[in-house]
Formats: C-alpha cells, sequence, structure tokens
C-alpha cells in the first residue's frame, strides 16, 4: 500500500528539544537575577522574531540567546558571559544523539520493505552532522532538509520523486509540520506525540480523515503499517 | 549537447563576499586597539575553527565575529559591542541582492532553450532568501542547497534527476566547489572568477580537461554554449 514511509527526525526519531530544553535552564541560571519567566519570555519573542530571518537550529537559537542578554542587561553583560552562552551553544552542536525507544528496531525493519525517507526541518549542517551521528543514514534513501514544512512542500517533495500521495506516509511528532500539511494533499500521516514540544508548533488546524493516525510510540507503528496494508 | 545548466549562485550570480568583506571593515573599526591584521587572522582561524560545527552562512560569521571580539579583548568587551556585532549581521541577512553584470538576460535566454539549476553551498535559510529576493528563482527549475560541494554530492544530485554529466554543465566562481568536483565526474563546467574569493576556497587540485573553459564574466556564456553544442 505504501510506496515510501517518510519520518521527521527531531523529536520523532531522536531527543533534540531536551537539548534545548537543559540550555535554557542553564541561560536562566545565569541571567538569575531576572526571574525564569523574564527571560523565558523575552527569548521566546526574541526567537519569534528572529524565526524569518534565522529559520530552525542551534546557530539561530544561540545568536537570540545573546540578544536576548543583552537587552535584559540594558547592555550590561560581561564578555565572559557571551563566551558562556557560545560554549552553550557548541555543547549543544556537538551533543550525543539519543535515539528515542524502538526507534532502532523499527527503522531497520522497515527499511527491509519499503523506502525510507527523512524529511527533516532546520539548519542544513545541524540536521546533516545529527543524521551522520545518529548512525541510522543508510536505512534511508533519500534525505531532505527544508526550512519549513508545508502542504507545498511535501507536494513539491513528492513530485519530484513521483510518488503517489496516497501511497505515501508521513511519522513525525508536529501536528503542524508532520501531520496537517501531509493529509491536506491526500497522503497518510501518524502522530507520534514528543513529551515536550515547543509552543509555536503546537497551533494547528484541525484534522478529520482517515489518513490519520495517533500513536503513543514509535514502536506500535509495523503493526498500523500491516493493518494499513 | 546539454541537457542541464548549472548555476553556482553566491557571487556567480549575485554579490555575495563584498557584503562580508564590508562588514569586516566594520568589525575591524570596531576593534581599532587591536590592529587590522590581528583582527583579519583571529576571524579568519575562529571561522575555519567554525567551519565543521557551523557550516557557510551569515550565522555563523556572526558567532565567528563573537567569539573572536571576546577572544581579542580577553573577555573585556560590553554588551552593547556585541549589539553592534548582532547589528552588522541583521543588515547583512537583509541586505539588497547586487546581480552581477549581464546575469539577469544571460539567465533569461538560457532558461529559454535549457533547464537551469542553482547549486549552492550555504546555510539553507540565507540561501532560500537571496534566491527569493534576486528575483531570478522562476528560472530555475531545480534548487539544490547542499553543504559542501564535493565531486560525490554532485554525482547524488545527477544520480537523482538521471541527469547525464557528459550533458551536464556547472559555472561558477570556485575552482574547488564549482569547477574541480564537476570535472573529475566527467562534467562540463565554466569558472568566471570573482574579483574576491575568500582564501579557504581557493586551494584546489590542477584541472586539465578539454571540458573546463574560463570566461571572464558570464555575458560571454550563451556564446560559449553554441561553440560546444
Amino acid at each position: 500500500m505504501f510506496d515510501v514511509i517518510a519520518f521527521d527526525a527531531d523529536d520523532t526519531l531522536w531527543h533534540n528539544e531536551s537539548i534545548f530544553t537543559m540550555t535554557q535552564v542553564k541561560f536562566r541560571e545565569m541571567l538569575s537575577s531576572h526571574g525564569p519567566e523574564v527571560v523565558d519570555q523575552t527569548l521566546s519573542s526574541t526567537q519569534i522574531k528572529n524565526l524569518r530571518h534565522f529559520g530552525y537550529g542551534i546557530k539561530g537559537f544561540i545568536l537570540s540567546m545573546i540578544e536576548t542578554s543583552i537587552e535584559l542587561t540594558d547592555g550590561d553583560i560581561s564578555g565572559s558571559e557571551i563566551q558562556q552562552v557560545l560554549d552553550f551553544g557548541r555543547e549543544m552542536l556537538v551533543a550525543p544523539i539519543e535515539l528515542l525507544p524502538h526507534v532502532r528496531e523499527v527503522v531497520e525493519e522497515l527499511s527491509q520493505s519499503y523506502s525510507l525517507w527523512l524529511i527533516t526541518k532546520g539548519d542544513l549542517i545541524d540536521q546533516e552532522t545529527k543524521i551522520a551521528r545518529s548512525g541510522l543514514a543508510d536505512n534511508f534513501s533519500n534525505v531532505e532538509i527544508v526550512s519549513n514544512k508545508t502542504a507545498g512542500t511535501y507536494a513539491k517533495i513528492l513530485t519530484q520523486h513521483k510518488v503517489d500521495p496516497l501511497r505515501f506516509m508521513m511519522i513525525g511528532n508536529s501536528m503542524r509540520s508532520d501531520i496537517v500539511p501531509v493529509v491536506q494533499i491526500g497522503g497518510h500521516a501518524v502522530h507520534i506525540p514528543y513529551t515536550t514540544t515547543w509552543e509555536h508548533e503546537q497551533d494547528h488546524p484541525h484534522v478529520d480523515s482517515d489518513h490519520y493516525s495517533d500513536l503513543d510510540h514509535i514502536g506500535l507503528l509495523p503493526k498500523l503499517i500491516r493493518e494499513k496494508g
């Protein structure tokens, strides 16, 4: 029934949001005289303001932390504190990739019977090095790194590879990026929530379709695919 | 004779290096107590050290400038100076795209007879917004944004699109990224030097091939293609 099964990467195959969350804890501590809510709110609004120019990814996050720290202190931040933020960033960039439970078995099993793709949003070099470090790269016949995941993005990729949306399944943790646009173009989508999802991703239209399923964890995916097939 | 004619973007279709050069002048002025050579050398070695993690692009350049300013001042840099560096970055990100002479006419003329591609190295969101702002996007049937341009990169793209290297021509300003790898896989390549090229790009093996041409400017390209065809 499916020619291609595509996976989102961050927070679907491996932990990602948790690395940002842990860094933000350290950032809050560094600016502890300002109160955690103020730091979080200022960082969040700086990130959203910068998204159009910076895109998603670690480098943009570091730059937004630096900008936030200058704004909150009215410029009264030291070079060594800024250096600390740069160091947070470097730690994020080399953080080991922790696969989510069941991911390795499921990806290896499905790769025996299906063309598997990765379709991931973010910074090109961040994503490439994460895929390489994940140890999963050989299971994927196609990797698409995109700046945004809209219905148009998916339609373009499927047309380019001559894949019928009816024979395409996308698996991911974000309703807005992985599920809604895929169902809109007639594909199948499986939502597997991650423990935390960035608030900016949670705003999405309602989905009501036979082509949409919810799973508690990725270990249940092979059974779902057999049932649909 | 050619099925696809592909162009590099930065410093082949539009000015790019000059935006970095102009920013570096301002950065040098900001750190004027340290002497221009020291600033340039420290920035250059910081950039090369960071390249593996940051990749090419404006965000990585901003982060390297910030790191350089902290290093050169032993941490004695003010928040407002760091803010100045962030502002340099923001100016770079929204700088208007200045096409090089003859580019618009040549691209529009060739798009009548050939599939034109863009193959560009760099930061995903930087490159996407530059292509959009260039006003040239409609002339290209395929845009590939890659983190590095090796023979393997080109081979993979051509295989994916089922294009014979013998019927592929690449045009660009970098011997190392646009010419050498394309000639290595059996394609045709046309080198059009830009006035300045980042020193890191200038180190490349010798090319000796019928498949390699040099042009003074892109206005001469249609004639060269007619002669080869």
